[in-house]
């Protein structure tokens, strides 16, 4: 019994082999994204990524956090504060002052005397869910486009080996928290009169006081737990975070209710945060994310929600949203 | 707007008052629970607490982490080897060998030298599972009793403000996991055939190699991110962090594949793991559950769908079970 977790190979597989470097005979959700063609990939616009440096950590170490916000129709009117602010260089010299264990890492002027740039819009709470019917209309066939392209994947496939194959959503319609629920340019969405992002793992929004204040965006938290969806309609979520989130996630967390810190020195400085379109060239980082209208996302959306790949024994037969990320990547540079 | 977010008392309610210290006209779901009389709390017994001492951290600070074994039927093989494995001390200067984002902490012998003691169980995959029908049958039936208890505290609160009230589950009736799920004797667990425990967030379950191999329980991993119910039936549950979970979910993410820490430098020695019942009286931790079988529970699962606490402005309609945690509080010594 002992010699089965004795050897290096056998550690390195212990639990969930997902960056497995041999692809098996039935590849992971992993090996099925990498696998995809280089047109399943959309470059994500540098104009279109929040880059946050904090200070160095303790060893020295630059300590990067890139954020991708999310496009229209969702959001716009807190995302275009955060133009401003990060514009204005207005989170420079401030910090993160709240790490909520399974909850939300949040960051801000915690000195509460730093004026806002001029300008900022005041965001009506109904900006939480899109309501113009076309709008909502055309992302709802982007939803259905990707839900029968997975019906034709699971079709097809119980034409061939292995026999039976199940589909994420097959046994429910749809999810506690909506009416229906689904992937729309990239990003996980529900609806039922309206639409709205959802709060999934690594989700950024904008902290509030009570309504109908819905906060300026000066104030954003992501985060580090179990989907918090009880938040979706509740607050804005503005975009994910799509690298470096282990130097939000494995922050001490604060002692104070709600997580906040108790002393100054227990906060982490921001060093700045900029939208990449802003830096440098050469210091723009580049994402790209697995198209969710492609053919591969579908086949790793039904490997998320059944997993084959040889560690499993019994693959789930669905899935949560918050369980299928979606895949993202960085762009080497050339 | 910027003087909404410029108080001391603004910056503690941003988000989620869950921790508020004024109690609302309609009490959070943390409200509800404190306010659950003396008889709907369950006192845990200390032979089923699992007791970690970590290495205190840089500053000296000790670092406990405490886990609540799963009672019977479920998992009980791999808890027996658990036992016996504190029992001999076996895990004393072992380690945390893993810290994977959004995902796992996973500890035990890094060094894969260590002679595990005589006599542990081989358990078999079948016991991911309960399927001994009389079990089952009574474990549905608490369920089910907890389900009515719901429904009745819903028709009840609908005769009277607020006059709208949704349950979880109410959209959905089974999870994409199961065909039904809810909480029996303070644990989630989840069933179609058979029934099985659930990984939410702070599960702690047995790394394993390929199957047919089940783990000894040496090799075990507790949940940091989005519940990882693919592993549900594919991995024995055995328990739950209760208290320090933030001593793991903190630490460094290694940076090979899988999480896995590079140097030996990286991990965390763990100093002991004993069974509480085997520290002196006055070292052993207590601590004690709402009662899923409660009225305080019902009411407080139907508010942790439904927020309806000042900071809310629409109320979910559902929940997912993971979004639901059974509380747990320490007794403080008499």
């Amino acid at each position: 019994m002992k010699h089965l977790l004795l050897t290096a190979a056998a550690a390195a597989s212990l639990i969930l082999p997902v960056a497995a470097s041999e692809p098996s005979a039935i590849p992971s959700p992993g090996e099925i994204a990498e696998a995809a063609p280089t047109a399943d990939w959309i470059a994500i616009a540098p104009s279109d990524l929040l880059v946050m440096d904090l200070a160095p950590d303790a060893k020295g170490k630059p300590r990067r956090v890139v954020i991708q916000l999310m496009p229209a129709p969702f959001s716009q009117g807190w995302i275009g504060n955060i133009r401003k602010l990060a514009a204005a260089h207005w989170w420079d010299g401030t910090s993160i002052n709240r790490v909520q264990d399974n909850y939300v890492v949040q960051w801000g002027d915690a000195t509460e005397k730093k004026v806002l740039p001029e300008g900022l819009a005041a965001v009506p709470e109904r900006e939480y869910q899109v309501r113009d019917t076309a709008k909502v209309m055309s992302i709802i066939e982007t939803i259905h486009g990707n839900k029968e392209r997975l019906k034709a994947l699971v079709k097809e496939q119980r034409r061939s080996d292995p026999p039976v194959i199940y589909a994420p959503d097959m046994r429910t319609k749809v999810d506690p928290y909506a009416d229906f629920q689904g992937f729309a340019d990239g990003w996980p969405v529900a609806g039922s009169t309206g639409l709205w992002p959802i709060h999934c793992y690594g989700a950024v929004g904008v902290g509030r006081n009570m309504s109908p204040d819905t906060g300026s965006g000066a104030e954003l938290y992501a985060v580090i737990g179990h989907a918090p969806r009880h938040l979706d309609r509740n607050i804005a979520v503005v975009g994910r975070v799509i690298s470096g989130i282990e130097h939000l996630s494995s922050l001490p967390r604060g002692t104070e209710a709600l997580g906040f810190y108790k002393a100054e020195a227990e906060r982490t400085l921001i060093a700045s945060i900029r939208i990449a379109s802003e830096l440098p060239a050469v210091e723009q980082p580049k994402f790209e994310y697995l198209s969710t209208e492609s053919d591969s996302f579908a086949r790793y959306a039904d490997a998320r929600a059944n997993r084959r790949d040889p560690f499993f024994i019994r693959p789930a037969g669905g899935a949560d949203i918050c369980n299928i990320p979606v895949p993202v990547r960085p762009v080497a540079a050339k």
